[in-house]
């Protein structure tokens, strides 16, 4: 049995993993890390979990956690984790950080975009980007640090990336507008993320600075073979949860002025995605929609091929809380811990 | 392995059956009936299914069925199963009906109620009514049909029960001001359920005559030991799930006047469902939500005495789809199969 | 030309103030106070009324506005009015208090159920309740200071009215299930009124205990003749707009046993509001939906006569922000300045 | 007084030139033409009319109508107008047609893109297109039939007009992704708009082949002064009301390689915009959102220049109702009878 702790429990990615670990039968939660609610019991900040979960939460003490513990989940603001974390830590325990602290191996990108000082870029190098389905082979017993990917990021990465890997696409030309539920903007107290204030509205936001571009253009870079500047705009949505992205690139003609066809095109993404248990490539003509991967780790992807733009239009959805947050997470620690990839991930999404 | 048929899988119960049946491990779909989409795919109809169901939808033939399957699930309309069922089909399966043709005992109030004229009321008086918590003992393995109980009712009655049992309330004194998730009204294309239609609004419907209002009474009549006369009002909410019911009735008074106390009350409550795996009565203070219970098979209920009026007010909700069709009829096959009462249903509520 | 203050004006039902008046042709704002507020520009705080309001935003100097304005509106906390009031504002200008400082007239009542010491009880014999419907005679050019109804209050009081009134029900019967939108909580940024935890979810509050339940009894018992008590339960429903109550009491019968008719309920709805500008008694089966008043001044009404159990359920509807705060305020301030009542107020309701 | 009739008028559309017109003092209307409803009152379609429109929807007899009004809304499925078009009823009545039949030029397109043939081609020269912004001088008290402009058009052109109508952007590499709320899809019970389909979801649709592209691309290849090929996606969103589109374009760099300035940008969209009553350019840094257009004929414009990836951002929000349907129509009217462009359309935006 994995014990793992959560800091950060009573977030909305806190608690959507230990809605997935409950289920998952190789681990059992024993600390429900939560500054905001210590010593008051985690089933009266969420009654879902009441008769469920019967613990208490607790302060953020990594040092006293990672005694007692094989894994710890760090569910938790920008900066929170790199500002604790010591090798005595990582020598004793693995960690999956749900934050953005250990993602860009640039410490100066990083400090860039998110304004803030880095305070331990020695354990950056050793991180792993936990994107599972393209760094499955670098995510071991013998990791002790995973980065797990944002929401945003997870969905355009792996919507765009087969097409960007077999140069079928200039990464350049990629637009990516990308929306979200409003459970993607965390559950602290703001007059903008009130039911009446974004019931009825869709707007976008971070225009041309959103946080997770550099994150996006790093690990595109990488398929690519070279560096790529996207443009990347995230909505919020009246709904909960789910990601949308819609992705716009202009396709590489061939030697002949040619577009590469559709089939051409599908069959990369089959290469690519067709043994992956959370990733569906739909069928021609069915567009992605986020209800249908609801509450479960699936990422479902497909494409339409313009041939009036000469553009390959790219759709993605996941749930922002699992795939795009503690299911992943989860499918990393089965990674680190050897267990099978699916473990406690098999959820079917929930509709309506 | 059970092997189960769904006749109305393509509604929203029928695919709630296939998402719980689908993590049951005692169990397997092989008939998946849909009179509006035979021959097609089940997960072109319902998009969330893409590689977890890879069936073709069938035609409505019971009695073809009845010789392939274990169990029967009839997701169906009014009339339907009253209508085509036989001995023979009776001799050959178990018959979990979601619908009303058995409910109600006096064949007389289903067609007064219904409006329908009932074709095979030899049935009603083998059918068990499969309001588990309260006539577990009567489902079993001899059993072979069960008349599932509609989502108002389970979670009116279930929340008023124990009160009506013991004689603290008068059951003629009860008003049940109900309020549904708009999956309760079916997927049937209607201008009246379009979204621009039920979105931003609140309204009564059936008022003092929705057809959930006899099963209530029958029940809460065997409860009282006499007839029992409650007014019921259900409304429909701009959500996709749950029912929350607040039922207002007045406490009879000691001999001395006074009113029975709140921890009287809870403790009758206790005595009750303390031991249910599947109703949780909240901590005092604490309001039933429906988010709370969303996805899962629960039932959250609590209670304020008013002294004021002399009036108890109970809360109760549940997810309509769960616990108030697809959920209790895969609770009750577990009883059918001598399985234990939990399988497949320990699902743990989704939040947000 | 009237010039109006709002003091509290960038709270919903401050903003909802700013709307209507600006499209009443007798009325100027020419004060935004806001304390939250001071020296923004209320067009950034309310992007819907860029380039409609230049105004900036100002502190809540009571005593300096009552120079500049001919009437002052508080949409303020409870206390706030009471705290500050003094003779010699109410003597240069008239107030329309939204909030529960002045509408009941028992202080004792008022400390009970708001929890705070009233700082000016001498004012409270002198406010005049302003439901202009039943009080119309009552607020005029001589009346300096009204106490605008709550919005519960308003739909509650106006539903049963007639009924309790000619004595066709028995007040201490009355059952009021409230159904409310969100903006009635107002615009504070607490978690429970974010998106994902009002979206998809519906729950009563303050059950047995809400600040609106002495003031229905209050004038339904000056309507009865008598004490009334009532039990009040408000559920916050996943909507912007709109307040719903199902309201349920047992009819009078007549000296031989018999109910009254529906023939004889309806004409008495006739009577009282056949000629009210904003009152609609809806036709026979329809439902009142709050759809269907939302951006209006209006509250629909209609009822069913239960034969079975005796009783008449009776529903109203209203825009809790219109007629439930600022339409209702602008509606006093026109009876306050012997304008049309229905000045400013012609709003046809927006749907969808 | 204007006499006005509706064909299609118990669609949303249809609806909201009913509430529009019902303020508009010049206008009187005379006929509710629906075919669906025929017979039937009009305030029993839509029940936020009761006590407002008192008249009986009329059949879609054009011919008869021309004689009795001087203009007709016809808000009707595409070819509905086209098919029964005369010289006699044109001489008769001005039109203006909510349909897209008159609004493209090339019938071959239309025929294309609408896969119907055109029945009347020979009035198609003489519509003018009325985007009353841009060809307001050609819609005058001679013109006899409008174009009124599809809402996701609207939008589109209005966003990007002035900057390809001045060359800062090559109209080749616009990206156009919109984002509506659901009334756009219309009144039609169709499975794919029920409450429950729509709600917790969002999808892109009608991907490279949406309806409205050639007419966005026909409007923007006059402004560019040559044709323009444009990517146009269409998404629906769960909320009543509101398109914003998020639209891309590589800016054209300067001799000497430089972008055009933020400053710049904006000297041209005040330029073109600064004195219009309908268009509202929002301060730098201020995102248009839909609800702070909500029940107005505003159209809110901004924009961000990305210096990284050499793009404009350009955003754009109205009301799909209104300026997207109904307030343009009026609009359209308003100038057919030389009357102020914005009589009848001063609405305040509502919200929450």
């Amino acid at each position: 049995m994995i014990r793992a702790g959560i800091i950060g429990a009573t977030g909305y990615a806190g608690e959507e993993l230990v809605r997935i670990l409950t289920g998952h039968r190789e681990t059992e939660i024993v600390w429900y890390g939560s500054r905001s609610y210590i010593d008051k019991k985690y089933s009266q900040v969420y009654q879902n979990m009441f008769r469920i979960v019967e613990d208490i939460c607790k302060d953020d003490d990594l040092e006293e956690l990672a005694k007692q513990v094989d894994v710890i989940f760090t569910a938790t603001p920008q900066g929170f984790l790199a500002g604790i974390l010591t090798e005595e830590i990582l020598s004793a325990v693995k960690i999956v950080d749900l934050s953005a602290d250990y993602r860009i191996k640039d410490v100066a990108v990083y400090e860039k975009w998110y304004g803030i000082e880095h305070k331990s870029p020695r354990f950056i190098a050793e991180a792993v980007y936990g994107l599972c389905e393209i760094n499955r082979d670098r995510i071991t017993e013998q990791t002790r640090l995973v980065a797990n990917p944002g929401c945003y990021t997870t969905c355009s990465i792996l919507t765009a990336y087969p097409l960007v890997k077999e140069g079928l696409i200039d990464g350049n030309t990629l637009i990516v507008d990308a929306k979200s539920g409003t459970s993607g903007a965390g559950r602290g107290a703001k007059t903008a993320n009130l039911f009446c204030e974004v019931n009825e509205n869709i707007k976008a936001y971070g225009v041309a600075g959103h946080r997770h571009t550099p994150e996006i253009e790093e690990q595109l870079g990488y398929a690519a073979g070279g560096s790529v500047t996207v443009s990347f705009t995230p909505h919020l949505v009246p709904m909960n949860r789910g990601i949308l992205v819609t992705e716009y690139a202009s396709l590489r003609r061939r030697a002949d002025g040619s577009l590469p066809s559709e089939e051409e095109i599908r069959a990369v993404y089959d290469r690519y995605y067709g043994n992956e248990r959370f990733i569906r490539v739909l069928e021609k003509g069915a567009c992605p929609e986020t209800r249908w991967v609801e509450g479960s780790n699936y990422v479902d992807i497909n494409f339409v091929v313009d041939e009036r733009t000469g553009r390959v239009i790219m759709m993605g959805v996941l749930d922002n809380l699992v795939k795009g947050a503690a299911g992943q997470a989860v499918q990393n620690m089965n990674l680190l811990f050897g267990l099978q990839e699916s473990q406690g991930l098999e959820l079917v999404p929930c509709f309506p």
